[in-house]
């Protein structure tokens, strides 16, 4: 079965974690909205909702045969088992959505350091209340989620390798994404708050080298990141902490 | 099976979500933290996480025999099929978790209205930026939300009396929570979106007459409304829009 992944066409954003989880297992899908002829008609339909008597609120959503599956952490639910990216048994399935809940609530995090007051503003309309948010973020917020996960990493009777048991899932491909987008938005903070967390630097690096992902990251598949998406880089707010 | 519910004892917050849950199912559970002689040391316990190899980020959680389970989204897949309150087919279920994680985000931005800049900041230590986000939930974001949940009742096949199918599921019950909560932070704005999305507010009507769950409402187990939780009351905040 070949999957329809609907996104944004010019954006990583949260698309970016079902596309990680696609390339690593090797899924046959196309990205709709990156068709060279651009499908951008499709995707807004498919929001629109007239086509579908269970609309998405918002992009990303992956069509499946039947199903039209929205909400990243769902969609990842969805493929997890289906292509050994999350434990079969239930409770290891629980525990991998947990930990990309919690994720999802990080990369929410993220986004409002450049957009605390409203998405219906551009970044130059709220940047006192960004550069506030911005700096509580980088002493507060980022150490305590990624501290979080350093410690589930640490935890792992399994070793330290992955966040669940001995095999990569899901939710280790959206810990790639978060450190890589940290990089890219706050070059100036990331390096203090990698030295303390070597166990995900080293999980990054080991995503990376994965051949499915590194052919990903070095296709035109694999989006720059940009400043239109959640992980951006305005010097202003990379503050040292 | 008794389940244990691990929550801050004060606010209904997120636990608030899974508290209906467990009401509305009849389950037998003890909420720990609100027993007589009160249980914050047990709580804490569990957040620090050296009691379990799979530690939660944040309450609540939800111990089910062996599992620990935390993000209220997470918590709410779980007993979902296990109570009826959520379909038993795979589809269905996808469907009402993408629903609860839409309302997840919901909650979330009501969160941040009296919260934009930082968590580790008192309320009064950020007014301006709480205004300017109150004043822009109220006039895009809410009206948006709630304009797709009434579109979602209304498109339902089986009718609008619930948000999945003929039958009452936990996503019905977060969104019953939710417009109670916005009644109670923005007395002021609300009335005029209600007029707008009349399938909700049937809705919410038709959760507070269910004989448990009326009998919870009535309770001293339901902590009431308060200005430490999500959906708070700060007048300068509930503008007309």
């Amino acid at each position: 079965m070949r999957y329809e992944l609907y996104y944004w066409p010019s954006i990583q954003g949260r698309g970016e974690f079902v596309r990680l989880a696609l390339e690593a297992a090797g899924a046959d899908y196309v990205d709709v909205a990156r068709r060279p002829r651009g499908c951008m008609p499709a995707l807004l339909r498919l929001i629109e909702g007239k086509e579908v008597s269970q609309p998405p609120f918002a992009p990303p959503a992956l069509k499946a045969g039947k199903l039209v599956i929205a909400q990243t952490a769902n969609i990842l639910l969805f493929l997890g088992p289906r292509h050994g990216l999350a434990p079969a048994s239930e409770a290891g399935r629980l525990w991998t959505h947990q930990l990309q809940l919690t994720i999802a609530d990080f990369i929410d995090e993220v986004h409002d350091t450049h957009h605390p007051i409203s998405n219906g503003l551009y970044y130059e309309e709220q940047r006192p209340a960004a550069r506030a948010r911005a700096a509580h973020f980088l002493k507060s917020r980022a150490p305590k989620y990624l501290g979080y996960f350093e410690r589930v990493l640490g935890a792992d009777p399994s070793g330290p390798r992955h966040l669940v048991g001995a095999r990569l899932s899901y939710a280790d491909l959206s810990l790639f994404q978060i450190v890589a987008g940290l990089r890219y938005a706050f070059p100036r903070a990331m390096p203090r708050l990698e030295r303390r967390h070597p166990l995900l630097v080293a999980l990054n690096a080991r995503v990376a080298a994965r051949p499915r992902i590194a052919a990903y990251l070095a296709s035109d598949r694999r989006v720059p990141f940009n400043e239109d998406g959640i992980f951006r880089h305005y010097p202003e707010l990379d503050t040292k902490g």
